[in-house]
């Protein structure tokens, strides 16, 4: 099975280059008599999309999609759904001139070695303009999610060593840095302006929960629910670290501390009265909040010399100038929603085969 | 697709339950003409055992595996691998008194909540048995990989708050805690020995590295090696969190320092002088190390009194006793290695699909 | 995706030689509730069973199934149901003769040529034992079908140029040719017996038709019905054709004609008023009857002397001795009955998906 | 997993409706470094065209195909490859009409008994323009044999009951009906006509040839080379039969006749000194031809009054006017061809799976 498919019912494939034609993506599976209209879709890649403001890249391009299939009369027919975007603002020019060097953290030299060669325009299919494809896919889940009681939220936890300590949902998209708390916000802004003076780049962690899922998602023993999302999510570039509940805090709690007790709740249904788990027990949702957290490296396109060799392996001097973010964690906040999303609506779908007379 | 199988051409399907007749795998797409024998596979399986010392469970089998098919005259023949273990230690009895109740942290309530009823005989088809089956599919694996030159091997890096400081691989296996720093291993024994004492249990982090991978493995964009790592950790039970080379740390650092260097290798070949990365780039190996950290959480079965609830939501107290490991650590030890066995020696078989008149 | 598993979410995988320990099968993805008791499956692969009759070869063995896995307290769980059946009756010697000798109509020369060796003991992997596996499979795909009202007859409708006339569906178990037609089944038992004793073999064609399946199964445009049914069909040894409803006589027929004209039936539902589409159109059932003809070759084994080659390509005679079958046909129906079974059981569930809010 | 793609490690997945946008395919897994220019494609295209003659109908659309993806430098990269052909001569007047009733031999019934309604204009999904994205990636499929010395050619055997006596190749694109018989070609489009006249339509049988094809192609048991070539072919609009080799004639055929004797050709390969078998053996391609057989039913439009329901179910009379085909042999050619390399291109890869060391 080839690599740009995600999914096992609802099922995402993106295609395109960063300086290609356009890039886009089909969904197959997605069932009929869903309401989607191309406003549902533009509004998540509006909020991917770069050039939105100082901590991004300068890269304008209006990323317009397109619905070519799937849709009739303002609902899908359960037919494929494919959506496209065509490229406006490709400039190849900055890329020619290092086009035989390898980008240090980059994936120029491990293409090279898959492939035997690479489209190097704007790092080709390993462009960040991928996820386009996958954000699309991504508003066609949150819409069908949505039917089910589902949301999804996700924002920037932490910059470097600054780290949220208020959560309030309703400043995620007031500022730049999608932080829910205003005042490290605000200094989150301020280090990346300084980093990016610097000619540097920064790291740091996005959060992302879903509310409203229903127990019982997940397939075990392979397609647990955390492992879909594990695979989602360390398919997005950039991504070093994902974690789910306590995460890597687990190895420092007790089995007595870390087990969550269960409780009926006021409506009848069962619980848990603390959510170290993060919402799944033995890979299958337990119906309380689903809590990811997902550690982004720097940005690897950074303006300073570093040291490399050309494809021949001779030692060179490269600066990767262009347009390029100092750090992706705004963008990648509804790059992560959408994956979240994306894996979701599959585990929705999938629970209605679990059991007989459904 | 259901959920039981992992791996794309390489695939592994598990089976079985902790108290039915038996547990086991198959091994499908297997390359014709590797030699294999009984004795390959009880070698792991002997490793993964319980009963093999004070950290783990007494549960006393001698888990003797059988190969059913796919074999003739010493060498795997392209059909379907059969493996089957024979369960002869199954004791019932201790589950029956809680069969209606939810254990904290387990997966009693959420098996109910898919399926609507569960096999709770010591865990069912979630018991850690059914990971017998990884085991021995990766013992498959391994033996792939070996003829390709890949070496895989893990170790209890940390418990709670001790980590092991020093690496001494020969350490690993002369230490019941398969730490590399006998030091810290003795430290960590101890502890382990107060918790059970305590009723209770200890998380820890296992670290995983494979060595000789050639550069070129991993499918993107969605079967990126990193996401088919971490989906393959995340299936194990009890992880967390799961990260590669500098993983969640990378939130931490600069582009210019987590950037690696490329240099041309004494032998011509192109590598980095760090490895922050952790051995892959843009989903794709480098040839580095790949370097792997899962966070297990402390076993959830422990025989203190913890609140609960019955199928019927009524409020309950559960004490689990019965034949329970204090720790995971020891034994994930060869489950990790068996999990990224099957990612690589998949992508290994995928990387002859890459290009033409390969 | 290798090669040994059908199904898409209703997933059997089968694995076993002739000649080696046993032979089995796993089914993942049935749901779970299902009662299924191993008699259920006996009593299929009673039917399967060699040395019934003698028009079968007399290889004697009982074919007991074991279920290891997926079934507690007499219902399915939703984990994967493994099923064995072990060898008891395996004779190698016949076969070691010719082990290096290509038997003309068999897979030898194939299996060499694709794996580079093969288990040669009784065609190994290739055997008609293999169908085990997928008689025990659809079992259980009949006991999930049966819940939903659909159940599957096959009967051979043609031996050479004897065909029934008579459509008696009691008659069919009844003679041991499978044949609805009590007087052309007394035909066909002679013309099996001067074959037997020219030591020759006989082609022929089974019929088979479900009932009962509810319109709406089938997935467009890869996975239509049709597209299944015949993949499922044509992956039977022996069989070179496959049609539905009218079949190659389409080429003959003109629209006007052709078309079944849609009626409201009593009960108020949507039918024709003839069948000529064969329970499909457009790729989706329509309630109609699903009627699908498979044409069988000759068994390729027979006693007399036959050119063929050895592994080196030196010119040889060859007669095949042993226990064979003069004419698949009686028990290829309990076997496409079950590959029926499975692609309906598959789209049975698969049709779960196709609304949302179902 | 969703219908709308095919192939296991060489895959396309189309989209697309006959009134929406476009139609168009995604190829996924294609080797990276095959020529490939949008030329190549277009010439298999314009062979599917309507337009082309007075056996076909009269729909005019240039069918433009434009590479989307996947392509740098005139080669494909590894990455999925996008192919567009926009939708230009969509008129919907004479669907708005008939919206309401249900088609006689049309999928109008079993799309909204499927997904509760459906996009009526053209057959929406169900037209045979979405075999426009079947051709376009057979094309890369094409190509991708080629490099392997395999070729693939299709014509038209049979009308009714006019079959081709003669085989010349040459003739084939010679003459409007594809036949290799002039003679009976003429005879052919003569019947055409005359049916046209008669608001009628006609059934035929198209022979697709496969050469040079290596041994070993096929992965048994259930992908078997027969099965993936069944499976590909009766997803085709309008097949109701397939047949390999002798196809259903083998039911008169005795094993002494069938069975094709082994011998080692002047090259020193082996072979068979007759082709019963039609290139395939236990489901495993033995390098001689493969031959395959497809009945095509009469097309379903046709403008003879014919009785049938409404959504309701009230009984209505229906002239299917419009651009319609009186047969759909002709530009089957191209379709069956596409299919065929579609499934020899993926198991040409998977094959490069089958033994270790390779």
């Amino acid at each position: 099975m080839p690599g740009n498919s995600f999914g096992h019912v609802f099922r995402l494939t993106t295609w395109g280059e960063s300086h290609g034609p356009g890039v886009g993506c089909t969904v197959d599976g997605c069932p009929a008599g869903l309401p989607l209209a191309v406003t549902d879709i533009q509004h998540e890649l509006d909020r991917r999309r770069v050039g939105q403001s100082k901590v991004s890249s300068p890269r304008q391009e209006a990323d317009q999609v397109q619905i070519l299939s799937g849709v009739f009369e303002g609902r899908t027919t359960g037919a494929p759904i494919t959506l496209v975007v065509f490229n406006t603002d490709a400039r190849s020019g900055s890329y020619e001139a290092i086009k035989d060097l390898y980008r240090p953290g980059h994936a120029d030299y491990t293409w090279d070695a898959k492939y035997g060669f690479r489209d190097w325009r704007g790092g080709g299919r390993s462009s960040a303009r991928e996820t386009i494809g996958r954000v699309a896919g991504g508003a066609v889940a949150k819409l069908l999610l949505a039917q089910a009681g589902v949301s999804i939220v996700a924002y920037t936890l932490q910059l470097e060593d600054l780290r949220a300590r208020v959560f309030d949902e309703d400043e995620i998209e007031r500022n730049i840095m999608r932080c829910p708390d205003a005042e490290v916000a605000a200094q989150m802004i301020e280090r990346v302006d300084a980093a990016r003076r610097a000619l540097d780049s920064l790291g740091g962690i996005v959060e992302v929960r879903a509310r409203g899922v229903p127990p019982g998602l997940g397939e075990p023993v392979f397609d647990k629910l955390q492992a879909e999302i594990g695979k989602a999510m360390f398919s997005i570039p950039a991504i070093k670290g994902v974690e789910m509940g306590e995460g890597f805090a687990v190895a420092g709690l007790r089995g007595s501390v870390n087990n969550d007790p269960f409780v009926r709740r006021a409506d009848g249904s069962i619980g848990t009265t603390s959510n170290h788990h993060g919402g799944i027990l033995g890979g299958i949702s337990t119906g309380e909040e689903i809590v990811v957290r997902l550690a982004a490296k720097p940005p690897a396109s950074i303006a300073q010399p570093q040291q490399t060799v050309d494809r021949a392996g001779n030692a060179a001097t490269i600066e990767v100038h262009g347009r390029h973010d100092p750090t992706v964690l705004p963008r990648l906040v509804p790059i992560a929603e959408a994956m979240l999303a994306l894996v979701l609506a599959d585990h929705l779908l999938r629970q209605r085969l679990a059991r007989v007379q459904v």
